[in-house]
């Protein structure tokens, strides 16, 4: 027999480089894993997240091009594996935990606030400032399903705050220009049906659900007080709760406006950020009235239940913004202070509670606390992190 | 250039052995996938599981070979992975959702009766009949660590019940003969420490915890009443509550014994099945009284909550195990009574509680219900199903 030396050359070159392609895309492809124990965390400066471990506690990829991420946040599918990222820039993008990529990404709007995913996991709801309203997307595609233009009743667009979900496929909003807060039905989400409560109080500016899907409240710019609508009983109407809410003796001025993001509930009460005082309200949630100030050392931003309810941990608007404190809820006490670095912008607790990560902004890192012994227990390098999300966020209501 | 021919071929031949090897185990093995909307299902006859699909409603796998699953339950890893599941023929199996299959097995015990996974996911506990304790593994090896031998203070071993995980790496277990509630310290699992509290009554015959962690409820079968043991406070003892519970009227005998797996709780109020009683009882969870009689269609064993919270579904003992009711929580009123099969036996909701899966035993089927139409929406066929188990578990304390 003769062969051609060059023709064997080339078989034999083809067939290893079919070969490099099957060990790239098989054997030497990562094992399987599971997504139960990973989250990701905004680096806002690159325009990037960084898929992480609570496990091993690091860092496993980081994936770029995201666009604007300030005030970025995020939900995840109902099967763990994709985060849904709601960029300010109006950016919606979809990653892949499992393989680490950006699956799809799309510019939904000119300027975005937030989003939600729909209980059944095939919406994802994007809240939009500009132009004001809500978009639902396919959840497996990012197609545009439908719109819900948030024009009030004398034609005027206004921006769109507070999203959540709510069972029976519903999604609630409020319309910061315009007063009301909209329940809309997305049962069939190419024609979601809007119930409105108009002329709620003026200028709610961000809105929360209780993790029953029960209660959604809203705070109010424009005045003192919150706004509580009961989606159980939802044709009595809104109801104004907390009168002092932010009122009384003068308060200082507003340097970060709190968020209403997470519900802080234990027991009967729940724990909120007063307004522009360096206080933390808890509030009954059978009567809906303020129960007890509890004095801290800044501005309130955040104020997060640890997830057996025992503690309440509190971080800060400038210029105490490198403190986070604890609260006993027994006792209403402040059993720790911390000063994990500069600029703490956010606190996640892992699903039991057993350890909470802080981002510190400023110092370039993200630093996870041991919540009974209160040690720091490691750390990750991150560039300028914000909003860190979990993935058990996928089966919980309204998160 | 002379090439040999037998040389050549043989070249190749390894050449495509090594590709068909590359193909087998990469680029033909199945696509990554995340595990946040399995689940699975025991198949007590088979000694099986199934595992299922909860976005798809279909069955994934079937994985044979763990010995009797008559009362078997399971909890999660967290990273929601592997089940443990947990036999009463004291096998320990621990299964991998991934790759569908058994990924270790040992026999623990002679007589097992349930176990837990601690809040940092590192250790499996199983509590024993025969002989009376707990025993401690390794959640990756399933090594045994230690043991909690159930001996009271006469010296006598006691069969142990309603074991729970409790935040702080606790585990809490009821000993049955020797009527005690211990609370074990695992946080160095070598040498836990153990809290005993005597006398808390006879014969408890099973426990749980309320989902934040906090209070431990036992049910009695020697005497009436729940016995109560606040773990935020636990120098303060156990007490007696809900003096009613099973008391009155000459109760009907006891066709099966109701489970407190999973607290039904909802507002600030808990809602457990009567013993021997065609009713359920709603419990004040402030002042842990009785507040109403819900009178039903039979002897309630399982009462659970919709997630949201605003629905009670409950099953029943012969001879009505072919019926299950659901309640408003606001009227306490039955809005449904459904007849879906011939002995239902457990109900398990998909984690923001969209869904329903139903095991249906005697008619050899699980059935999906939508939660808002009451409609069956999907049928899985199982060889004698009874627990059904979702992944979000591995999020949740004392599940």
């Amino acid at each position: 027999m003769r062969v051609d030396k060059r023709k064997l050359s080339s078989t034999l070159a083809a067939a290893s480089a079919w070969l490099c392609v099957a060990l790239l895309h098989g054997c030497v492809s990562p094992p399987p894993r599971a997504t139960g124990d990973l989250g990701i965390i905004i680096e806002r400066a690159d325009g990037a997240v960084q898929i992480v471990d609570t496990t091993h506690r690091h860092s496993l990829a980081k994936i770029s091009g995201l666009g604007d991420l300030s005030h970025a946040s995020a939900v995840y599918s109902r099967d763990a594996r994709y985060a849904y990222v709601f960029g300010r820039d109006g950016g919606l993008t979809k990653i892949d935990l499992l393989n680490a990529r950006i699956e799809k990404r799309i510019i939904q709007s000119g300027n975005a606030i937030g989003g939600a995913i729909s209980q059944d996991g095939k919406i994802v709801a994007v809240s939009n400032y500009e132009p004001g309203g809500v978009k639902l997307f396919d959840a497996v595609t990012l197609d545009l399903i439908s719109e819900i233009p948030a024009v009030d009743s004398a034609g005027k667009r206004s921006k769109v705050v507070g999203l959540v979900d709510a069972p029976g496929n519903r999604f609630v909003f409020s319309l910061f220009d315009a007063g009301e807060i909209w329940v809309a039905d997305a049962r069939d989400p190419r024609q979601p049906v809007v119930h409105k409560h108009l002329n709620v109080g003026r200028q709610p500016y961000d809105g929360t659900v209780t993790p029953d899907g029960r209660h959604y409240v809203a705070g109010l710019f424009g005045e003192d007080g919150l706004v509580l609508l009961d989606l159980w009983n939802e044709s009595a109407g809104v109801k104004r709760v907390v009168a002092g809410y932010g009122k009384g003796s003068q308060p200082l001025p507003v340097y970060k406006m709190p968020h209403l993001d997470n519900w802080a509930m234990s027991q009967t009460s729940a724990y909120v950020p007063a307004v522009g005082r360096h206080e933390v309200l808890a509030i009954d949630t059978g009567a809906w009235l303020e129960k007890v100030h509890i004095p801290v050392a800044g501005q309130p931003v955040f104020v997060v239940a640890r997830p057996d309810g025992r503690h309440i941990w509190v971080n800060y608007a400038p210029p105490h913004n490198d403190t986070v404190q604890v609260i006993d809820v027994l006792t209403h006490q402040i059993i720790q202070t911390l000063h994990p670095g500069k600029a703490i912008l956010h606190m996640e607790f892992t699903p039991r509670g057993e350890q909470v990560w802080l981002s510190v902004r400023d110092d370039d890192r993200v630093d996870v606390y041991d919540t009974e012994t209160f040690q720091r227990i490691a750390s990750i390098p991150a560039a300028k992190p914000s909003g860190i999300f979990f993935t058990y966020r996928a089966h919980r209501i309204g998160l």
